[in-house]
């Protein structure tokens, strides 16, 4: 009967013993009387239900290893960009450097190469009549028939403000005026580079993930890498994946583009450097990868326009203080670096 | 008695049928013989403890499923913005146009629209009288009093290096002398742009999320958009909300901002676009929500210099070589496209 | 017999009585008969396998409570920086302003203090004797000798498109013929700037989390801040910690970098603002952390050329239409503003 109250034995045991007792008590392994319930039924359902048991936990067991769930994971990453393009190329019979073709100047990570340029020279403020030669439009280049003549309502293709009359371009043709830089387009140069695609792009890249203060300054050079082999390397995804040094044409190429339209249309390339990090591992191990893409393509649905363009001005003064300027239309290969971090600890 | 010895009936099978007997065995349902207590007091603590427990386990599942804990869930976004600003301006009788007020002129994701400009022309290093016509202080304007006259210091309003000379600025005003760019401002000429309120911004956005490599290149341009739609829309938060094209004048409507102010002290607006994907469900679902507010507003606690403004030069050549620049003092509306992204999976 | 059949005795009871019979079942504590093993070796490892157990989920708890794993936390940061410097530079007997020496002008999260300046004036296009003042190989400097000698590939080492002759530099040095910007370098004239450690950098930076939609705006001023002390503070990391203005000495000095060496070779300094902010808290106690680090730094292992420069010019036209420019290499301070965060809620 002593079985069935698990507590009172000690209490069987002698006083003076007593201490004894309650050790011996505590190293007593306790376990619960069974009934055996032998039913085919039964027993099948019994087995299939703790097999289920034991595979949810055997599979969240294999979930929790495989994903590294064990690990702390984070995404944030702190990233500077240090980007340098050198080359030169001949636009027009003008041989030009990278403070005339590379913008921003400052190599941070987002910076322009451009590879075409229409110009328009000496512009002063004016009235003048209305040219586009950059209108996608080739009819309205013409005269400005019904709807725009007589309406000073400005439309965003109108390189300036209508004044509402209609003056001779030449002997054949009229047009709208215009008030503002002027003339709108006298004599577009167009000049396209075809020696971008030999450029270097030069990259340093220093990371941080803030969630563990894990810092790789200019990270992207491997202590391996010698200021030899930078001298001479260039990037390519099979013998030099850890050369900074990117020729525009390769980006170009393995971003699956075509260099000569992507010249001519201008575009926006991204330069990915991705740092899936182990801080469980060695520091070495935690390198960069690069991949390339074309971010401005837009899906086939809709055949929106694509490409790349910008305008900007440089402004000079007569002495006569009169200001004028060359207005610039630059198509570019825009280069974003971006980067992206996954660091798991421990 | 072998009911209480629940691995014993095993043996008592005969030999020639032991395969049958294991099989038999391992399909019996086992459980435990238990004691009823039937005392109200243990009983009810006996319920409430078991109310607890199930309770407790239907809100675990609650939460988890509410909080769609089974997903893997990121908010590391790679993005690339670009932008282009369309519109004319008319300034103090001239017109300028988008290489004129947008800077920087590359179309990134900050860029600023001038909204006023103070000039101070033909400036050339020298020596000359200094006057502040920006200084918040008017007082200062006027003869730099006894701890700034003889004093060579240079505080951080004064456009130059104090010589430590007093000298005479007009006929009635003494003030102290400066070395550095000259006039410091001899006829500043304010400008301010009405018609910003109606310029367009146009904004490509590609986003990708890392973790799951999954890319919407021009993402906010939905499939169903066709090219003559975005030639005419203007983004609201009603009819257009997945029109990439914003009319300044509504942004800064959107963010709570009065335009005349704004454009008088110059401010920072954020253009801020919201990727919440689940990619449970279709690719189409995953759609940009814009949402804009004020960035450099400071809470009204300390009023502290609001506003937004920079300094540039634009610099020219004497036919002597002399170099002379134009200072421009512009309070701009900076534009700060934002990207955030929250990405579940699956 | 009938405590071994649990769900029998509600039978028992009368019928008129079924309905409190049922309530008097339902709260008596059912718990198992046990059998107690009085071995030493089963006991010990009994209460070992227990201890373990418990040990395991005393460890849960604690790892639960102290990591804050009931919180959600996110890293990810919606961030805007507005930044400006203040100061004057005397750069060779000029005095140059913040219009001249910072780069890009908007006052964005990365901005440049040109510390030194190396120009090279007026020059045009056309064809000239080739010397490189800004090589790191002197040799070079001289004659081209065999490899380049009649060569027409361009180095990128070269300022322009080697035509392949050779010419003479002055009476006593011959040097490779190039087509460009000519001069190649005619009175290269170096001018540092030391007074750049006394400038200051004045910071707003406007932060959200927008995984729960807390913003800070211009969060880096504290709401106990007033405008009397803004004018007067500089950061230091011990007795003002809040203020936002930062003397570029003190950053320098912070990041443990030397001023002159930078100044002369320029380098990239990251300013860090850290916002760790536990939403279950105040939002008073959600504030910024500054930390200062230099980006460019490549590990000692390999000496890869350190330093920040970049090229632009300065675009200038004759009277009679031919352009011409101002080549500036400038060595800088490049300043990137880095934000991180890490919020949890609740």
């Amino acid at each position: 009967a002593s079985v069935l109250q698990p507590h009172q034995p000690s209490a069987d045991i002698r006083p003076p013993a007593s201490m004894m007792g309650c050790i011996t008590d505590f190293f007593t392994y306790e376990t619960t009387k069974s009934v055996v319930v032998k039913s085919w039924t039964i027993g099948v359902i019994n087995r299939v239900v703790q097999l289920l048991i034991i595979t949810y936990f055997i599979g969240s067991v294999w979930v929790f290893l495989h994903e590294k769930a064990y690990q702390v994971r984070d995404t944030a990453i702190e990233s500077s960009v240090m980007t340098k393009v050198k080359g030169f190329g001949v636009y027009n019979g003008r041989v030009m450097d990278v403070a005339d073709y590379v913008t921003p100047t400052q190599g941070a990570s987002v910076f322009c190469i451009i590879t075409k340029l229409i110009t328009t020279e000496n512009q002063v403020q004016g009235f003048c009549p209305e040219v586009r030669p950059w209108s996608r439009h080739k009819q309205v280049f013409l005269v400005q028939s019904k709807e725009m003549r007589g309406s000073s309502r400005s439309s965003p293709h109108v390189p300036g403000v209508m004044t509402g009359k209609c003056v001779s371009f030449n002997s054949t043709l009229n047009t709208c005026e215009i008030r503002g830089w002027c003339p709108t387009c006298l004599s577009p140069c167009v000049c396209v580079c075809p020696s971008v695609e030999n450029f270097t792009i030069f990259i340093k890249n220093s990371i941080r993930f803030p969630l563990f203060n894990f810092t790789k300054s200019v990270g992207n050079f491997l202590p391996t890498i010698t200021s030899s082999y930078i001298k001479k390397c260039n990037f390519d995804p099979v013998n030099n994946t850890y050369c900074p040094i990117f020729r525009v044409g390769d980006v170009i190429r393995f971003a699956h583009q075509n260099f000569s339209t992507l010249a001519h249309k201008g575009g926006v390339i991204g330069i990915k450097i991705g740092w899936v990090c182990d801080l469980d591992k060695s520091e070495d191990s935690c390198n960069p990868s690069y991949s390339f893409t074309r971010l401005d393509a837009v899906s086939e649905k809709n055949n929106v326009s694509p490409g790349y363009n910008f305008r900007y001005a440089k402004y000079y003064m007569m002495e006569n203080g009169t200001e004028y300027r060359t207005l610039l239309k630059a198509y570019a290969i825009r280069f974003d670096v971006l980067v992206n971090g996954n660091v798991s600890f421990p």
